[in-house]
């Protein structure tokens, strides 16, 4: 099999334990997650906008983040859910992004209630958010026009970015929910998780939450599960993975003169026509 | 500055010295060579196919893999040497070919002498070669097309990697010479390199030769270019160093449950924003 | 509705009476044809190459092409018949287009015995045919791929254009047939649709048949359908009509000064709106 | 040749007599308007968005509409200016296209001083306009990232099309042109020139003007020339011919049941070689 469908995102949350994910930006990595095991691949803005040297700002388009996605979905029999920033602008914007990323095969994505352009929630910055009611609009917006009962929008808020705190957070996902997201995503850029287990406890899981722990990453996922917690994201630990590697194996050949210091500790060519499905397209020539 | 004007690839290679080139396929890995130290990139086939997890066998089209070559030109301030197979077809396909890759920037270009489409060649297959005339024409035209000065056409022959000996290969490159080609490119998949140095020594350095150490890569740089060899590509270790390090941290995080063990090996998110060349776009906003 | 699913082309087929196309090269053509009560629109290869002033010879990529063809998809509620030229190289291009063209929700595709690179039909040029047996493993090689039974294949013969006469027409569809093409195109360039009576009096309606009458024009649709076709294709008026109305509304404002003298025989803007379906997206606005 | 070096739109603002320019979206229509005889050609945000059949609201993306600019600046031997709405976003937005525009080889671009997201001028519609201070900050921003000294930034008021006044216009362009801005272009939506001869009265030529004359389409040129405008822009009767043709062509072949009658209207199909350069891409051939 060349390309495989994959289940829905939806599927996966209604399977009712912990969902794993993985960040990626490209096919390449977006398996090798999968092959690890992971149930799901994240789209990351900041990994796609990085690995064109590009600031995660709203710079690139949703053409861009879409291809990327998309590319991910065709070599993977997980789902992938798209980073989908904003929305990219407003009511008219989030709507052809639900037209887009459904044509394309995603089944989920997730939209954030920052202003546009955004710019990326670790970098500082002010963090300005969205009037509520407006993003509710976006949210609802989202909802009307997606085709197939399966397409999940994920609500995430920027209140504990932003530094609006718990309250502020869990009346904006309140409002979300209403407004008919399928899930809510609380994100934080303190070192410590407390916030978040604090919005878990308030939340009384009306509907399923999303986490991604990347500066309190000592969270053991069967804590975060009995937490109350639907999903899990890495959002980008691939890639800081991939730059240090990249850093060291284009240091050691410069360095040293020679790939040689090398071979022992890198992949094979092999691998990487396994990586392609080499021998399956083979088998169609003549 | 947020993008440099690079020099162009004929002006390293006018230098003298030798050229040293590192393969990637997206402007992150890219720019990550050029900070190594490396005087160019080669925007491999192999590894923009690979990135979406599709063979290297023409089945991308000319469109993408430029799309790969133009992002990486633009997150540079060296010169990115473009793989472009066999011209992606005739010689109407050279001519549109040069006329693109020229339009986004790109100063080289390789074009190699088999049968569109091509295979892999490290792939066990038939790689039966165009006939030595109907590639000279080729080169003829990419020569004709070009609009500035600068352009450098690099004409790879695969008369190794198809069995066919060294004195084909020579006979075929003093073709691609009087054809016009700035430089020849001779490959071979054997664990030896001396096909490679038999080759040099007939050569005579007519035209600059360029290698690509993959099966052999116990070949330090000073004898490379001690052999006459003007440049030197390290095609593809680092996507196979980034496929390893994936393999890794993905497992690393899924095995043990959370991502903290990483977190001392992998870069730090402020390395991302410096690859990004965050602050020097923040400085445009208000 | 901002999207409208569309029934396949081979639910159209199905329906018995003479299928009805019209070609189109971007969704603003297509959905006029759509307008005008056409079955479904063809993703000319003409047309598609024109727009880009570029010549219809294999020149532009899969990737350019598939993009006109869902683009106009995306604006229809009737079904694309992607005109995919010779299938884009060999059987890994052809699994590769099937693949893609799918995925973007196109139903229909077209494929040619002709040789890659391609040359327009009606272009004076030696348009050697590829191998029977060859093109006959491109069918399979496509019909093994699809991953819905909707999608239909189209196997297009160029024997008359290439001047070997009604027999090796049949001959050849005969193989194409057999190797499991949904319905077969006989396409020829002379004035007289003789050939073409002949060919399908041979052909005992074994599978459907495509035409398409560019050079013998006074072909009434209902002698179309008595003579046993199952769709007609009328390729490339539109973009002829698009010439012709250009080149007078930009030369009488040029040469008038004004473009006053336009005003009662263009369109208004709202028609353009219309088209854009702009009230319907009006309506998503807070 | 087959491809034509463009001199800048500066160049020709900068000859002193009044500049020609017609509007299109795709490199056939911008090959017939030069053909015609104008100066340079519009890449129209209206008719780029209608030849997706989507909304002139910002839907579509940078990425898109710089496609089509970049492909009609290919096919033409004149400049291309491009209409980039509202610079697609803030400052930082600005200056990726720049940077993106310049380098696909486009030499003059158009910002207006509407809210992003932007809805079309002649659409009903709340046109609230960004701050003066932002948008002069955009217009430095484009300024100080250009790396060629003859891009040409255009700056748009929509003070008018929001209902401002003339005196709100001027105060805003003297803005604009303080900021650096190398020309300014002054659009109104009523039947009446009224308000632009007004505003042209005030401006005092302190820098280049363009005009837009849909509404009031008897306007000669020679007038134009005389009341100060450097520049004049037939932005979309091209589209608009287009449309009529179309459903023209397409209702006669559907309703006579051929094409036949058609066939002395619309251009031969050797008319479509010619745009495409056929004879000089067949001579490339072996």
């Amino acid at each position: 099999m060349l390309r495989t469908q994959s289940p829905s995102f939806r599927s996966l949350v209604e399977r009712g334990s912990i969902v794993r994910v993985a960040g990626a930006h490209d096919a390449i990595g977006a398996v090798l997650a999968q092959n690890a095991g992971f149930d799901a691949v994240w789209a990351s803005s900041l990994e796609v906008s990085a690995a064109r040297c590009l600031p995660d700002a709203s710079v690139l388009t949703m053409t861009e983040y879409l291809e990327s996605a998309a590319n991910m979905q065709k070599a993977l029999h997980i789902p992938v859910v798209a980073d989908c920033d904003t929305g990219y602008g407003g009511n008219l914007n989030v709507a052809h992004m639900v037209l887009e990323y459904e044509a394309a095969g995603i089944t989920a994505v997730a939209m954030e209630d920052k202003l546009f352009p955004k710019m990326n929630s670790f970098a500082a910055h002010d963090h300005t958010l969205l009037d509520t009611e407006a993003f509710a609009a976006k949210i609802r917006t989202a909802k009307s026009v997606q085709s197939t009962d399966d397409f999940f929008v994920i609500a995430r808020t920027e209140a504990l970015i932003s530094g609006l705190g718990v309250d502020e957070a869990l009346r904006r996902c309140h409002a979300y929910a209403d407004a008919g997201a399928d899930a809510v995503l609380i994100h934080s850029k303190l070192k410590s998780r407390e916030q978040i287990e604090e919005f878990l406890r308030g939340w009384e899981n009306r509907r399923p939450v999303v986490v991604v722990p990347t500066t309190y990453p000592d969270w053991h996922v069967d804590e975060v599960e009995r937490a109350g917690v639907s999903t899990v994201i890495y959002a980008n630990q691939g890639l800081r993975a991939t730059i240090t590697s990249l850093r060291d194996a284009y240091r050691t050949i410069y360095e040293t003169g020679s790939s040689v210091e090398l071979e022992g500790t890198i992949a094979p060519v092999s691998d990487i026509f396994e990586l392609q499905q080499l021998a399956a397209w083979q088998k169609l020539e003549a």
